[in-house]
């Protein structure tokens, strides 16, 4: 059997935290690259091990395995979750699967990391953060990934609304734009399908903005006001992957039955207006996840299109000589930058899967509850939910169960 | 008695239009600039000439007449209404007195040019179109001033649209940026009072971006669903300007009766889903009105701070080598450019009254009705009334009135 | 006969400054619009009168007279610098006339303004400058028209550095990007001409940017190290234009007898860098003046093709929140912007010509030699020959004459 | 002793290709993540193994072996390239040493990675050069570590170079500006020593843009013309770094002996005019490697601080439709994008070096030269050297050696 991979070397003395992960495809990719890196950049202070992989299918989990580095495989998640020589269980399936896996793995006393959207439905989110803070009490962490927090740009936004540089909040403007699903021939995915993805647009790219929105403003909605759409109802099955799609019709196609895209309006608690775009009909923004933010004081604004960069407005400048600058987020004090390159050498997109194995791993040792927990996605999940509900009473200003 | 000021030389024979304003503020000015210009850049049919200026205060408006080049005064609208040697009304006014003006103008036999937004209510705006379109009969012209389709950038995008290259429109997202309100202690203006403004960034700023959304898409919004703030309720009443408020406090504060931004998000009639922003809040913009379309064949973008430029991107390209393109609107080919400078010599702000004043001058000398006609600043109006019912209605989906 | 066309009303009782112009080109059409217009925006000392304008075809002066707003025409520029209504000659010729012509408007008493570059060579520009300096002790005026030092933008940049802003300077880099030649069917017109032009790219780029770079250090170039190239040597003719070219050979082509680009690096006195490229063959490029200097302190940086902005680094602030701030040089209290719209609404190309035409206005009516003078542009001229020269000396490092 | 970190599984029976890395400052970092990544996110015919980690500090490379994951340590390099259980040494040490490292490797036997630049003269450049030609005979592969040639934007530049989408050069315009010189009170570290560096900022910058513009030109320069300079002579030593130092003055400050900033200008081969600057004070540029090269038929334009883009202009279309487009260069058909995430999910810095092991693992497996060869190397080597030859010479125009 292979050896675990490390990272940090096994002679260093530093207690291992153990992972076992569930799901191998485009997460599972990036959350093994996070989990194999970060102990070679930063000083952590367990040491990740990448023990045990999971998927249905033996012959491509072990593929899996190899490529990505991890030791060992199961094929049932169950067992996976039950195994004593895992510390911490991280899911990387659709969303369909999360409650089941998370409160199994709380059940057996595991850590556990859970991919974004926490649920597909705020009931299952709700019996997870249940959950969740009862293992809390028996020392156990669980957080959510909602990854573009460690951006090194958002954290650095944060930090500054936090530090008072913008003022009262006034607006925040939030768009996911994507174009993938332009063309009407593109398959209909998993992604396409409520049973498994939940929703569209919405629970794929309105939960990241809804989380980075409230993060960064430092406060909740309070309620919005929605509309969704799904401009092509009809596409063509994947090959070779009809099975198990509800509606099949003669000609090989199948019913979309979640949104394309999802626009909404909403006010936070304090007053401040925000609005949002969440949409895979964009043509030509790949993954332009753009967020400004207005205050008294001044504005910050991002674009994911170029992460190492955020813009900020100093509005106690003299006019005369302010403007917005754009921040080449990549000083040695710059959130997680301590252990990169310098200045101006940039990071990419996985590097924030590094840093939520960064900030989860210094968790763990600490025994302090991570952010966002699952409180947090649990609470995302409730405004995804007051988005639909809008949405199908007529755009009417939904609050935000609390 | 001074000459009048004229667009083109006396000698060439041309036929004069002579045109008598009202007001000659911030906007009085830009309009005197297209006057006086627009025949010195295009070949014209007729001849503009800078008859009369109308104000109230008779030196004030004497020293405007002098600076703008206009060759005579007036101090009662009615009066320059009905001189015989006035063909052209142009209205400058705030949006309290659009309507009684132009319903004179046009009953005694005038052409009229009005400023946006047609009139502070959609009754208003309906007697106007009425008027407008029984004066039609009769050979005069109405047009609104919604100048933003003048930039040459924007009137790529129209034709772009118009032939096709966006294809099935899928999104429109608008915003019009400013911050002049984002202090506190900005006083308490014209602007700021519903009796004479109507509203506050929805009338001012979001009429220019319905206007342009609709222009630009080439359709209709269906309806709306709408947010509405005012951030600042009580602002000091500006130096000697206290007369004439409803409601003065004794520490020499006023109500602030309109909003100071305006959210909003709408179906178009073919499907295609709208956002909206309307503001003067987002410190650090400054004039920065930003349009995006996405179709399903291509995207086109605009941002009013950076007027020269559209941005497209073409979709039918393979995707290796597309993405969105900085068109410099500088080309002999474009709209306007005939007229003006080499390629990457830009043009301003105030060359769309330039080209206003263009067009205009040609639908006069060739007896067809302009665009935006009074029926589209009346339609603009009621969607700014539904955008205000949706507001007070807790953001519930309203259609426009047809 | 026409009025002549006045830029601030008659009665106004102020003085004329009567203007005659010679060439009604691109030039001439951009001077027009800033005699025209400078007394519309700024409250000027004096009333340009746009006098009269010359030209060699009676016919074409006569159209231009009246498309341009000129109350009079002259076929003969010497019987222009001689009438006793004219107090200002403006000279608009191609670079080969620009000697003689300002020589006699000299001796005639007027004041002139003389487009760049000064001459052709370095001689003429001395004795323009001899003539310049005596008749100044005669009271009259005379200015290069380096229009781009009246970009709000470029001024705003030139009052940072006189600041300090940007502290001991260290680089300047400067490109003026065009593209107009790439095609080697584009005729060969008198720009590319030797015994016109002077010289190609070198002369009408180059002397720009080694106008501006200098302006904008506040400091002038020690020496200089340089190439230059002509890509295409070979040009067809330009319809109907054949005659009076020295060469043309059965085919209807003609030599090209100008550099197509030039680059050159060279020392300011101060011992800053600097680098320099001037060409019409940079595809995409239109008219891409570019400029960025960095200072121990700061670094500014502009694009002509984004006039509007300027970019400034503050060096003196913490790197953690320092970047490039795009300044909209669009505020009350920014240069030249007293007169002209609130901010974000951007100007174009043509005000730098009304500002020029301001400036110049201002001089004259305090009696203070205006900046740039004939002396600068002499110095221009100089660094010119001094890059010719070490273009055919192999590069070596050429110093500037004083 | 610790497993050696593999980059794939060692079940999957592929050969392992083992590596010695010589220094593990932020090279080795940089190379650690290279050899440590590239067989997890691509298919690799070889298993890269993290071997041996070499420096003179026995307990810091046994940290640096733990934290980067290396199996094995040496503190001299002598024996690590003695080793027989190492197939492949990387250098990653000062220019001063590679020369004899990579003679002794390749007399060993072994394959090289060298960084740039591939030595401090050409002399040593030369010998190493005909060494690795020699062992090229015996199967052994020698590249040079010019990382900027594997950026995907980079790299997709070339290809479309190759393909003629700009058709006949005309211009390259280079630039690397770094400003992290600025303070006077920044302390002379190795970097500023030539007996270490070998030269300043033009071996170290100078020596990425001279390849680059070579390798997206696809040919050579000719001939340069230079002007260097070093603005601050005379620095405070680092702390605990006295020794060493040829010059060391008693207020503990020691004499800069390298350039502090390179301009040279340069003819191609085909007559296209170059402009290359590298400077180490341009104050608010981090890492701005930008390159532009404008053909008859199209430009391509490059800023290493945004990565992920590539500028284009097709100059083949009509002038009414383009502009310079950006490509997100994160295609599935994009260089190096097969193994990484969806389109717009960018990558950052240290994926050169993935892309870098990738690139010559295949080398190796297929066993043929790899790009850039020694003999590159050594051709950007005489680059450098006539630079400082013409700059020693008044900047007169020096042709490369062949």
């Amino acid at each position: 059997m292979a050896q675990p991979q490390q990272s940090e070397g096994a002679e260093t003395g530093k207690p291992p935290l153990r992972v076992g992960m569930v799901g191998y495809a485009f997460m599972g990719a990036a959350h093994s690259q996070g989990w194999r890196t970060a102990g070679r950049v930063f000083d952590l202070p367990l040491r990740p091990e990448l023990a045990v992989i999971c998927g249905r299918d033996a012959d491509a989990v072990r593929a899996a395995a190899d490529r990505h580095g991890w030791a060992e495989t199961e094929t049932d998640w169950r067992a996976l979750v039950e195994r004593d020589d895992v510390d911490l269980v991280d899911i990387c399936t659709p969303g369909d699967s999360h409650a089941e896996i998370a409160l199994a793995a709380l059940a057996a006393g595991k850590h556990v990391l859970c991919e974004k959207p926490l649920a597909n439905t705020v009931e299952e989110a709700r019996a997870m953060t249940r959950a969740a803070e009862e293992a809390g009490e028996r020392g156990q962490l669980a957080m959510v990934g909602f990854n573009y927090r460690r951006v090194p740009a958002t954290a650095l936004a944060r930090r500054m609304v936090a530090e008072g540089r913008i003022g009262t909040l006034r607006h925040v403007r939030v768009a996911y734009l994507q174009d993938w699903l332009v063309d009407p021939q593109f398959p209909l995915t998993w992604r396409l399908r409520r049973e498994q993805a939940g929703s569209g647009s919405l629970g794929d790219l309105g939960a990241h903005i809804v989380d980075l929105a409230q993060y960064l403003a430092g406060e909740r909605l309070a309620g919005v006001s929605a509309l969704t759409e799904t401009f092509v109802r009809e596409r063509p099955l994947p090959t070779g992957a009809s099975s198990g799609l509800a509606a099949v019709d003669a000609a090989g196609t199948g019913q979309v039955t979640v949104d394309d895209a999802a626009l909404f309006t909403g006010r936070f608690a304090s007053g401040a207006l925000a609005s949002f775009e969440a949409t895979r009909y964009a043509t030509g923004r790949k993954n332009a996840l753009r967020i400004e933010l207005n205050g008294e004081r001044g504005s910050l604004a991002f674009d994911l299109e170029r992460l190492n960069e955020l813009s900020f407005h100093d509005g106690t400048e003299p006019a005369t000589h302010s403007g917005f600058r754009r921040i080449l987020v990549t000083e040695p004090d710059h959130p997680y930058l301590e252990g990169w390159w310098p200045p101006g050498h940039g990071l990419g997109y996985e590097h924030t899967f590094v840093h939520q194995a960064r900030d989860l791993v210094h968790a763990v040792a600490e025994g302090r509850t991570p952010e966002p927990s699952f409180a947090d996605g649990l609470q995302v999940q409730r405004v995804l939910a007051a988005v639909e509900e809008s949405a199908e009473k007529n755009s009417v200003y939904t609050p935000i169960a609390a």
